[in-house]
Protein backbone atom coordinates (compact mmCIF):
# COMPACT_ATOMS: atom_id res chain seq x y z
CA UNK A 1 0.00 0.00 0.00
CA UNK A 2 2.72 2.68 0.84
CA UNK A 3 2.32 5.82 2.53
CA UNK A 4 1.19 9.07 0.62
CA UNK A 5 4.20 11.44 1.67
CA UNK A 6 1.94 14.05 0.51
CA UNK A 7 -0.69 13.52 2.87
CA UNK A 8 -1.08 13.78 6.73
CA UNK A 9 -1.30 10.26 8.31
CA UNK A 10 -4.03 9.68 10.74
CA UNK A 11 -3.35 7.44 13.87
CA UNK A 12 -5.42 5.84 16.17
CA UNK A 13 -4.25 3.60 19.18
CA UNK A 14 -5.38 -0.44 18.60
CA UNK A 15 -5.72 -2.86 21.11
CA UNK A 16 -4.96 -6.57 19.67
CA UNK A 17 -5.97 -9.89 21.39
CA UNK A 18 -3.18 -12.46 20.39
CA UNK A 19 -3.07 -16.02 20.44
CA UNK A 20 -0.06 -18.25 19.47
CA UNK A 21 1.81 -21.41 20.05
CA UNK A 22 5.17 -20.98 21.36
CA UNK A 23 6.39 -23.79 20.11
CA UNK A 24 8.18 -22.49 17.42
CA UNK A 25 9.54 -18.41 19.20
CA UNK A 26 11.87 -17.45 21.23
CA UNK A 27 8.85 -15.90 22.84
CA UNK A 28 6.89 -12.68 22.73
CA UNK A 29 9.58 -9.95 23.02
CA UNK A 30 12.03 -9.27 19.92
CA UNK A 31 15.91 -10.00 21.03
CA UNK A 32 18.95 -10.83 19.43
CA UNK A 33 18.40 -15.28 18.72
CA UNK A 34 15.56 -16.75 16.89
CA UNK A 35 12.36 -15.34 15.77
CA UNK A 36 9.37 -13.61 18.10
CA UNK A 37 6.15 -13.03 18.08
CA UNK A 38 6.19 -9.39 18.70
CA UNK A 39 8.27 -9.04 15.72
CA UNK A 40 6.25 -11.68 13.19
CA UNK A 41 3.20 -9.41 13.89
CA UNK A 42 5.11 -6.31 13.76
CA UNK A 43 6.51 -7.13 9.92
CA UNK A 44 3.16 -8.40 9.14
CA UNK A 45 1.96 -5.04 10.00
CA UNK A 46 4.55 -3.22 8.02
CA UNK A 47 3.97 -5.26 5.01
CA UNK A 48 -0.33 -4.16 5.26
CA UNK A 49 0.62 -0.44 6.48
CA UNK A 50 3.61 0.46 4.75
CA UNK A 51 5.30 0.72 7.77
CA UNK A 52 7.10 -0.24 10.90
CA UNK A 53 5.76 0.38 14.05
CA UNK A 54 5.94 -0.74 17.66
CA UNK A 55 3.93 -3.24 19.02
CA UNK A 56 3.74 -2.78 22.46
CA UNK A 57 2.53 -5.90 24.52
CA UNK A 58 1.20 -6.30 28.04
CA UNK A 59 4.41 -8.29 28.95
CA UNK A 60 7.05 -10.56 27.82
CA UNK A 61 6.13 -14.31 27.37
CA UNK A 62 9.41 -16.99 27.65
CA UNK A 63 10.76 -19.03 24.87
CA UNK A 64 8.37 -22.15 24.12
CA UNK A 65 5.34 -20.45 26.35
CA UNK A 66 1.62 -20.15 24.73
CA UNK A 67 -0.72 -17.21 24.88
CA UNK A 68 -4.75 -17.61 24.87
CA UNK A 69 -5.24 -13.80 25.10
CA UNK A 70 -1.79 -11.98 24.97
CA UNK A 71 -2.66 -8.28 24.49
CA UNK A 72 -0.89 -5.81 22.76
CA UNK A 73 -1.40 -2.27 21.16
CA UNK A 74 0.07 0.17 18.21
CA UNK A 75 -0.33 3.10 16.72
CA UNK A 76 -1.67 1.96 13.64
CA UNK A 77 -3.31 4.12 10.37
CA UNK A 78 -6.71 4.56 10.72
CA UNK A 79 -7.77 4.06 7.05
CA UNK A 80 -8.05 0.51 7.76
CA UNK A 81 -10.33 0.01 10.44
CA UNK A 82 -10.29 -2.22 12.94
CA UNK A 83 -12.07 -5.32 11.50
CA UNK A 84 -9.86 -4.83 8.59
CA UNK A 85 -6.65 -5.18 10.19
CA UNK A 86 -7.00 -8.91 12.21
CA UNK A 87 -8.24 -9.57 8.29
CA UNK A 88 -5.31 -8.45 6.77
CA UNK A 89 -3.12 -10.12 9.74
CA UNK A 90 -4.67 -12.93 10.20
CA UNK A 91 -4.28 -13.56 6.26
CA UNK A 92 -0.47 -13.24 5.82
CA UNK A 93 0.49 -13.98 9.46
CA UNK A 94 1.62 -17.65 10.11
CA UNK A 95 -1.15 -19.88 11.67
CA UNK A 96 0.43 -20.49 14.39
CA UNK A 97 0.28 -16.67 15.67
CA UNK A 98 -3.72 -15.18 15.59
CA UNK A 99 -5.30 -12.37 15.94
CA UNK A 100 -8.38 -12.48 17.91
CA UNK A 101 -9.23 -9.70 18.80
CA UNK A 102 -8.89 -6.06 17.22
CA UNK A 103 -10.55 -2.82 18.63
CA UNK A 104 -9.74 0.88 18.70
CA UNK A 105 -9.05 2.42 22.24
CA UNK A 106 -8.44 5.47 24.09
CA UNK A 107 -5.02 7.09 23.22
CA UNK A 108 -3.92 6.65 26.66
CA UNK A 109 -4.74 2.79 27.01
CA UNK A 110 -1.09 1.06 27.21
CA UNK A 111 -0.95 -2.26 27.22
CA UNK A 112 1.02 -2.99 30.03
CA UNK A 113 0.63 -0.28 32.23
CA UNK A 114 -3.09 -0.01 32.14
CA UNK A 115 -3.16 -3.69 32.80
CA UNK A 116 -4.90 -4.43 36.45
CA UNK A 117 -4.75 -8.29 36.43
CA UNK A 118 -3.25 -10.86 34.53
CA UNK A 119 -4.40 -14.76 34.01
CA UNK A 120 -2.22 -17.91 33.62
CA UNK A 121 -3.24 -21.72 32.89
CA UNK A 122 -0.67 -24.11 33.44
CA UNK A 123 -1.62 -27.45 31.89
CA UNK A 124 -0.56 -30.58 33.26
CA UNK A 125 -1.08 -34.19 31.66
CA UNK A 126 -1.50 -36.66 34.80
CA UNK A 127 -1.34 -40.50 33.36
CA UNK A 128 1.32 -42.97 31.99
CA UNK A 129 1.09 -41.86 28.78
CA UNK A 130 0.14 -38.32 27.26
CA UNK A 131 -1.59 -38.02 24.03
CA UNK A 132 -0.12 -37.05 21.16
CA UNK A 133 -2.14 -34.16 20.71
CA UNK A 134 -1.66 -32.90 24.06
CA UNK A 135 2.03 -32.95 24.16
CA UNK A 136 2.49 -29.37 22.97
CA UNK A 137 0.36 -28.04 25.21
CA UNK A 138 0.69 -29.81 28.43
CA UNK A 139 3.17 -31.28 30.66
CA UNK A 140 2.98 -34.97 31.47
CA UNK A 141 3.50 -36.32 35.06
CA UNK A 142 2.94 -39.61 34.74
CA UNK A 143 3.22 -40.06 38.67
CA UNK A 144 -0.06 -39.72 40.13
CA UNK A 145 -0.52 -36.27 41.49
CA UNK A 146 -2.28 -35.77 45.46
CA UNK A 147 -4.62 -32.71 43.75
CA UNK A 148 -5.97 -31.89 47.16
CA UNK A 149 -2.59 -31.39 48.59
CA UNK A 150 -1.84 -29.34 45.63
CA UNK A 151 -4.94 -27.01 46.51
CA UNK A 152 -3.54 -26.71 49.85
CA UNK A 153 -0.43 -25.37 48.78
CA UNK A 154 -1.88 -23.26 46.10
CA UNK A 155 -4.16 -21.95 49.28
CA UNK A 156 -0.77 -20.94 50.91
CA UNK A 157 0.49 -19.15 48.08
CA UNK A 158 -2.66 -16.74 47.11
CA UNK A 159 -2.38 -13.20 48.40
CA UNK A 160 0.17 -10.44 48.71
CA UNK A 161 3.30 -12.25 49.64
CA UNK A 162 7.06 -11.41 48.60
CA UNK A 163 7.75 -14.11 45.90
CA UNK A 164 11.29 -13.92 45.85
CA UNK A 165 11.43 -17.29 46.33
CA UNK A 166 9.53 -18.00 43.19
CA UNK A 167 11.13 -16.09 40.61
CA UNK A 168 14.30 -17.35 38.55
CA UNK A 169 16.55 -13.94 39.38
CA UNK A 170 15.81 -12.66 42.60
CA UNK A 171 19.03 -10.66 42.39
CA UNK A 172 17.68 -8.99 39.18
CA UNK A 173 16.69 -4.81 39.84
CA UNK A 174 13.37 -4.62 40.62
CA UNK A 175 11.26 -2.23 42.20
CA UNK A 176 9.89 -4.56 44.61
CA UNK A 177 9.43 -8.39 44.67
CA UNK A 178 5.73 -8.65 46.29
CA UNK A 179 2.72 -9.40 44.49
CA UNK A 180 -0.51 -10.13 45.31
CA UNK A 181 -1.68 -13.43 44.13
CA UNK A 182 -5.59 -12.94 43.92
CA UNK A 183 -6.38 -16.50 42.98
CA UNK A 184 -5.06 -19.79 42.82
CA UNK A 185 -6.69 -22.66 41.93
CA UNK A 186 -5.83 -26.21 41.02
CA UNK A 187 -8.53 -27.72 38.16
CA UNK A 188 -8.89 -31.49 37.40
CA UNK A 189 -11.15 -33.15 34.67
CA UNK A 190 -10.25 -36.82 34.16
CA UNK A 191 -6.72 -36.75 33.42
CA UNK A 192 -5.67 -33.16 32.75
CA UNK A 193 -4.98 -31.01 35.71
CA UNK A 194 -5.06 -27.13 35.36
CA UNK A 195 -2.92 -24.60 37.82
CA UNK A 196 -5.22 -21.45 37.24
CA UNK A 197 -3.45 -18.20 38.44
CA UNK A 198 -4.18 -14.64 38.60
CA UNK A 199 -2.58 -11.70 40.15
CA UNK A 200 -1.64 -8.05 39.75
CA UNK A 201 1.49 -8.84 37.96
CA UNK A 202 4.13 -11.51 37.84
CA UNK A 203 8.47 -11.65 38.68
CA UNK A 204 10.39 -12.88 35.83
CA UNK A 205 9.88 -16.99 35.66
CA UNK A 206 7.46 -16.68 38.65
CA UNK A 207 4.40 -18.59 37.21
CA UNK A 208 6.49 -21.30 35.82
CA UNK A 209 8.25 -21.37 39.58
CA UNK A 210 4.74 -21.64 40.94
CA UNK A 211 3.81 -24.31 39.18
CA UNK A 212 7.12 -26.65 39.51
CA UNK A 213 6.54 -25.77 43.47
CA UNK A 214 2.97 -26.82 43.31
CA UNK A 215 3.84 -29.99 41.11
CA UNK A 216 6.44 -30.90 43.60
CA UNK A 217 4.00 -30.54 46.20
CA UNK A 218 1.76 -32.54 44.17
CA UNK A 219 4.14 -35.68 44.29
CA UNK A 220 4.46 -36.06 47.78
CA UNK A 221 8.28 -34.67 47.64
CA UNK A 222 7.11 -31.87 49.83
CA UNK A 223 4.13 -30.91 52.33
CA UNK A 224 2.00 -28.24 50.97
CA UNK A 225 3.33 -26.60 54.59
CA UNK A 226 6.20 -26.14 53.38
CA UNK A 227 4.99 -22.86 51.17
CA UNK A 228 5.18 -20.69 54.24
CA UNK A 229 8.24 -20.75 54.98
CA UNK A 230 9.52 -20.51 51.34
CA UNK A 231 7.80 -17.84 50.95
CA UNK A 232 9.56 -16.31 54.42
CA UNK A 233 13.26 -17.20 53.07
CA UNK A 234 12.97 -14.82 50.14
CA UNK A 235 15.82 -17.55 48.82
CA UNK A 236 15.30 -19.39 45.53
CA UNK A 237 16.59 -22.77 45.90
CA UNK A 238 16.31 -26.40 44.81
CA UNK A 239 13.05 -26.29 46.28
CA UNK A 240 11.26 -24.36 44.01
CA UNK A 241 11.41 -25.39 40.29
CA UNK A 242 10.88 -24.04 37.15
CA UNK A 243 8.33 -25.81 35.43
CA UNK A 244 9.08 -26.07 31.66
CA UNK A 245 7.35 -23.79 29.16
CA UNK A 246 5.30 -26.18 26.87
CA UNK A 247 2.47 -26.82 29.56
CA UNK A 248 2.20 -22.78 30.22
CA UNK A 249 -0.69 -20.44 28.56
CA UNK A 250 -1.05 -16.49 29.17
CA UNK A 251 -4.69 -17.21 29.39
CA UNK A 252 -6.03 -13.44 29.40
CA UNK A 253 -5.48 -9.75 30.44
CA UNK A 254 -7.41 -7.69 32.60
CA UNK A 255 -7.89 -3.80 32.44
CA UNK B 1 18.68 -57.55 22.24
CA UNK B 2 18.67 -59.83 19.39
CA UNK B 3 18.11 -63.47 18.78
CA UNK B 4 19.35 -66.49 20.40
CA UNK B 5 18.94 -68.70 17.75
CA UNK B 6 19.72 -71.96 19.81
CA UNK B 7 16.32 -71.84 21.87
CA UNK B 8 12.36 -71.97 20.92
CA UNK B 9 10.94 -68.04 21.08
CA UNK B 10 7.17 -68.42 22.60
CA UNK B 11 5.45 -65.78 21.30
CA UNK B 12 2.00 -64.47 22.37
CA UNK B 13 -0.44 -62.14 20.82
CA UNK B 14 -0.66 -58.21 21.75
CA UNK B 15 -3.48 -56.37 21.22
CA UNK B 16 -1.80 -52.44 20.78
CA UNK B 17 -4.16 -49.19 21.66
CA UNK B 18 -2.28 -46.77 19.49
CA UNK B 19 -2.70 -42.70 19.31
CA UNK B 20 -1.32 -40.68 17.05
CA UNK B 21 -0.93 -37.19 15.53
CA UNK B 22 -1.69 -37.64 11.36
CA UNK B 23 -0.08 -34.46 11.02
CA UNK B 24 3.00 -36.03 9.41
CA UNK B 25 2.38 -39.15 8.49
CA UNK B 26 0.97 -40.95 5.21
CA UNK B 27 -1.59 -42.60 7.15
CA UNK B 28 -1.93 -45.94 9.16
CA UNK B 29 -1.05 -47.95 6.57
CA UNK B 30 2.41 -48.96 4.69
CA UNK B 31 2.67 -47.23 1.46
CA UNK B 32 5.52 -46.53 -1.62
CA UNK B 33 5.52 -42.38 -0.66
CA UNK B 34 5.69 -41.02 2.90
CA UNK B 35 6.23 -42.61 6.09
CA UNK B 36 3.33 -44.57 7.56
CA UNK B 37 2.70 -45.12 11.51
CA UNK B 38 2.40 -48.92 11.31
CA UNK B 39 6.14 -48.99 9.53
CA UNK B 40 7.24 -46.74 12.60
CA UNK B 41 5.70 -49.15 15.05
CA UNK B 42 6.90 -52.12 13.03
CA UNK B 43 10.51 -50.70 13.38
CA UNK B 44 10.24 -49.92 17.01
CA UNK B 45 9.06 -53.55 17.41
CA UNK B 46 11.87 -55.09 15.53
CA UNK B 47 14.63 -52.56 17.30
CA UNK B 48 13.11 -54.09 20.59
CA UNK B 49 12.64 -57.96 19.79
CA UNK B 50 15.12 -58.32 17.45
CA UNK B 51 12.99 -59.13 15.05
CA UNK B 52 10.23 -57.45 12.28
CA UNK B 53 7.00 -58.78 12.66
CA UNK B 54 3.85 -57.46 11.44
CA UNK B 55 1.63 -55.47 12.74
CA UNK B 56 -2.58 -55.54 11.98
CA UNK B 57 -4.05 -52.60 12.34
CA UNK B 58 -8.30 -52.17 12.95
CA UNK B 59 -8.44 -50.53 9.34
CA UNK B 60 -6.76 -47.62 7.75
CA UNK B 61 -6.33 -44.35 8.19
CA UNK B 62 -5.57 -41.31 5.32
CA UNK B 63 -3.05 -39.60 5.42
CA UNK B 64 -2.71 -36.80 8.05
CA UNK B 65 -6.05 -38.49 9.70
CA UNK B 66 -4.96 -38.67 13.86
CA UNK B 67 -6.01 -41.39 16.30
CA UNK B 68 -6.85 -41.04 20.01
CA UNK B 69 -7.72 -45.07 20.11
CA UNK B 70 -6.56 -47.13 16.68
CA UNK B 71 -6.49 -50.89 17.77
CA UNK B 72 -3.66 -53.74 16.07
CA UNK B 73 -2.23 -56.83 16.83
CA UNK B 74 0.91 -58.67 16.77
CA UNK B 75 2.09 -61.76 17.69
CA UNK B 76 5.01 -60.65 19.91
CA UNK B 77 8.10 -62.76 22.10
CA UNK B 78 6.42 -63.66 25.44
CA UNK B 79 9.41 -62.76 27.04
CA UNK B 80 9.17 -59.02 27.35
CA UNK B 81 5.42 -58.64 29.35
CA UNK B 82 2.67 -56.05 27.96
CA UNK B 83 3.80 -53.27 30.11
CA UNK B 84 7.53 -54.17 28.82
CA UNK B 85 6.85 -53.42 25.67
CA UNK B 86 4.43 -50.23 26.01
CA UNK B 87 7.32 -48.67 28.15
CA UNK B 88 10.02 -49.82 25.64
CA UNK B 89 7.87 -48.50 22.66
CA UNK B 90 7.01 -45.28 24.05
CA UNK B 91 10.73 -44.87 24.75
CA UNK B 92 11.69 -45.01 21.37
CA UNK B 93 8.67 -43.54 19.17
CA UNK B 94 8.93 -40.02 18.04
CA UNK B 95 6.07 -38.40 20.87
CA UNK B 96 3.50 -37.91 17.93
CA UNK B 97 3.05 -41.84 18.41
CA UNK B 98 2.09 -43.26 21.58
CA UNK B 99 0.72 -46.85 22.60
CA UNK B 100 -2.00 -45.85 25.06
CA UNK B 101 -2.50 -49.53 26.13
CA UNK B 102 -1.06 -53.07 25.56
CA UNK B 103 -2.88 -56.36 26.53
CA UNK B 104 -1.96 -60.03 26.05
CA UNK B 105 -5.22 -60.91 23.73
CA UNK B 106 -6.23 -64.28 22.96
CA UNK B 107 -4.27 -66.03 19.99
CA UNK B 108 -7.88 -65.77 17.60
CA UNK B 109 -8.13 -62.10 18.57
CA UNK B 110 -8.09 -60.52 15.27
CA UNK B 111 -7.75 -56.07 15.23
CA UNK B 112 -9.76 -56.05 11.86
CA UNK B 113 -11.70 -59.16 11.46
CA UNK B 114 -13.14 -59.17 15.59
CA UNK B 115 -13.91 -55.36 15.76
CA UNK B 116 -17.61 -55.50 16.07
CA UNK B 117 -17.38 -51.25 15.94
CA UNK B 118 -15.77 -48.28 15.64
CA UNK B 119 -16.21 -44.45 16.18
CA UNK B 120 -14.96 -41.96 14.87
CA UNK B 121 -14.70 -38.03 15.72
CA UNK B 122 -14.48 -34.95 13.46
CA UNK B 123 -13.63 -31.96 15.17
CA UNK B 124 -14.77 -28.57 14.19
CA UNK B 125 -13.83 -24.83 15.25
CA UNK B 126 -16.71 -22.20 14.19
CA UNK B 127 -15.81 -19.11 15.01
CA UNK B 128 -14.16 -16.52 13.08
CA UNK B 129 -10.90 -17.15 13.91
CA UNK B 130 -8.89 -20.72 15.10
CA UNK B 131 -6.98 -20.58 18.03
CA UNK B 132 -3.66 -21.64 17.21
CA UNK B 133 -2.93 -24.69 19.40
CA UNK B 134 -6.33 -26.20 17.87
CA UNK B 135 -5.06 -25.42 14.21
CA UNK B 136 -4.02 -29.10 13.85
CA UNK B 137 -6.84 -30.95 15.41
CA UNK B 138 -9.88 -29.23 14.11
CA UNK B 139 -11.09 -27.74 10.75
CA UNK B 140 -12.09 -24.01 10.80
CA UNK B 141 -15.49 -23.49 9.90
CA UNK B 142 -15.68 -19.68 10.25
CA UNK B 143 -19.25 -19.28 9.03
CA UNK B 144 -21.88 -19.88 11.73
CA UNK B 145 -22.90 -23.17 11.61
CA UNK B 146 -26.66 -23.99 12.02
CA UNK B 147 -26.04 -27.13 14.62
CA UNK B 148 -30.05 -28.06 14.66
CA UNK B 149 -29.85 -28.33 10.74
CA UNK B 150 -26.77 -30.90 11.32
CA UNK B 151 -28.81 -33.16 13.85
CA UNK B 152 -31.50 -33.41 11.47
CA UNK B 153 -29.34 -34.24 8.13
CA UNK B 154 -27.41 -36.62 10.91
CA UNK B 155 -30.33 -38.20 12.17
CA UNK B 156 -31.54 -39.02 8.53
CA UNK B 157 -28.24 -40.99 7.65
CA UNK B 158 -28.88 -42.92 11.24
CA UNK B 159 -29.22 -46.20 10.44
CA UNK B 160 -28.73 -49.35 7.53
CA UNK B 161 -28.15 -47.27 4.27
CA UNK B 162 -26.12 -47.72 0.89
CA UNK B 163 -23.65 -45.44 1.62
CA UNK B 164 -22.45 -45.46 -1.85
CA UNK B 165 -22.97 -41.74 -2.21
CA UNK B 166 -20.60 -41.06 0.13
CA UNK B 167 -17.86 -42.62 -0.68
CA UNK B 168 -14.90 -41.18 -2.06
CA UNK B 169 -14.08 -44.17 -5.03
CA UNK B 170 -17.57 -45.86 -5.61
CA UNK B 171 -16.40 -48.08 -8.42
CA UNK B 172 -13.57 -49.64 -6.07
CA UNK B 173 -14.65 -53.42 -6.30
CA UNK B 174 -15.96 -53.81 -2.61
CA UNK B 175 -18.60 -56.68 -1.35
CA UNK B 176 -21.17 -53.88 -0.85
CA UNK B 177 -21.81 -50.30 0.43
CA UNK B 178 -24.46 -50.58 2.72
CA UNK B 179 -22.87 -50.01 6.42
CA UNK B 180 -24.95 -49.92 9.51
CA UNK B 181 -24.68 -46.60 11.31
CA UNK B 182 -25.48 -46.80 15.13
CA UNK B 183 -25.29 -43.24 15.71
CA UNK B 184 -24.14 -40.10 14.65
CA UNK B 185 -24.77 -37.35 17.14
CA UNK B 186 -23.29 -33.98 16.53
CA UNK B 187 -22.62 -31.95 19.90
CA UNK B 188 -21.51 -28.50 20.34
CA UNK B 189 -19.88 -27.10 23.35
CA UNK B 190 -18.60 -23.19 23.03
CA UNK B 191 -16.87 -22.90 19.50
CA UNK B 192 -16.42 -26.56 18.98
CA UNK B 193 -18.95 -28.32 17.32
CA UNK B 194 -17.93 -32.10 17.05
CA UNK B 195 -19.47 -34.94 14.72
CA UNK B 196 -19.46 -38.31 16.42
CA UNK B 197 -20.12 -41.32 14.48
CA UNK B 198 -20.53 -44.94 15.40
CA UNK B 199 -20.90 -47.85 12.78
CA UNK B 200 -19.79 -51.50 11.85
CA UNK B 201 -17.94 -50.45 9.88
CA UNK B 202 -17.02 -47.57 7.00
CA UNK B 203 -16.16 -47.14 3.40
CA UNK B 204 -13.21 -45.63 1.82
CA UNK B 205 -13.50 -41.94 3.11
CA UNK B 206 -17.02 -42.63 4.13
CA UNK B 207 -16.48 -40.46 7.65
CA UNK B 208 -14.89 -37.12 5.65
CA UNK B 209 -17.74 -37.39 3.50
CA UNK B 210 -20.44 -37.55 5.81
CA UNK B 211 -18.76 -34.96 7.62
CA UNK B 212 -17.96 -32.80 4.61
CA UNK B 213 -22.25 -33.28 3.59
CA UNK B 214 -23.29 -32.26 7.54
CA UNK B 215 -20.65 -29.69 7.33
CA UNK B 216 -22.49 -27.96 4.46
CA UNK B 217 -26.37 -28.07 5.62
CA UNK B 218 -25.10 -26.50 8.62
CA UNK B 219 -23.94 -23.36 6.35
CA UNK B 220 -27.14 -23.69 4.77
CA UNK B 221 -26.15 -24.87 1.40
CA UNK B 222 -28.11 -27.58 1.05
CA UNK B 223 -31.43 -28.67 3.11
CA UNK B 224 -31.22 -31.59 5.71
CA UNK B 225 -33.86 -33.14 3.77
CA UNK B 226 -31.70 -33.74 0.71
CA UNK B 227 -30.26 -36.79 2.75
CA UNK B 228 -32.56 -39.01 1.73
CA UNK B 229 -32.42 -38.84 -2.13
CA UNK B 230 -28.51 -38.59 -1.82
CA UNK B 231 -28.79 -41.56 0.22
CA UNK B 232 -31.18 -43.07 -2.40
CA UNK B 233 -29.27 -42.04 -5.72
CA UNK B 234 -26.30 -44.54 -4.79
CA UNK B 235 -24.29 -41.85 -7.10
CA UNK B 236 -21.24 -39.88 -5.80
CA UNK B 237 -21.91 -36.15 -6.99
CA UNK B 238 -20.75 -32.69 -6.11
CA UNK B 239 -23.30 -32.08 -3.54
CA UNK B 240 -20.96 -34.48 -1.23
CA UNK B 241 -17.61 -32.56 -0.22
CA UNK B 242 -15.09 -35.36 1.76
CA UNK B 243 -13.53 -32.58 4.85
CA UNK B 244 -10.29 -32.12 5.39
CA UNK B 245 -8.51 -35.04 7.00
CA UNK B 246 -7.17 -32.73 10.01
CA UNK B 247 -10.04 -32.60 11.77
CA UNK B 248 -10.96 -36.00 11.85
CA UNK B 249 -9.91 -38.75 14.23
CA UNK B 250 -10.32 -42.58 14.89
CA UNK B 251 -12.02 -41.77 18.14
CA UNK B 252 -12.04 -45.70 19.87
CA UNK B 253 -12.61 -49.52 18.18
CA UNK B 254 -14.81 -51.82 20.07
CA UNK B 255 -14.72 -55.80 20.06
Amino acid sequence: MGINSSQQIEYRRFRLTIAYDGTSYSGWQVQPNGLAVQQVIEESIERIGGERVKLHGSGRTDRGVHAAGQVAHADLPARIPARGWQQALNAILPPDIRIMKVVITKDDFHARKSAVSKEYRYFIWNASVIPPHRRLYALHVPDMLDVHAMRDAAQRLTGKHDFAAFTANPNRVVESTVRTVFSLDVRQRASEVVMVVKGDGFLYKMVRSLAGYVIRVGQGRLPPESAEAILASRKRTARVETAPPHGLFLWRVSY
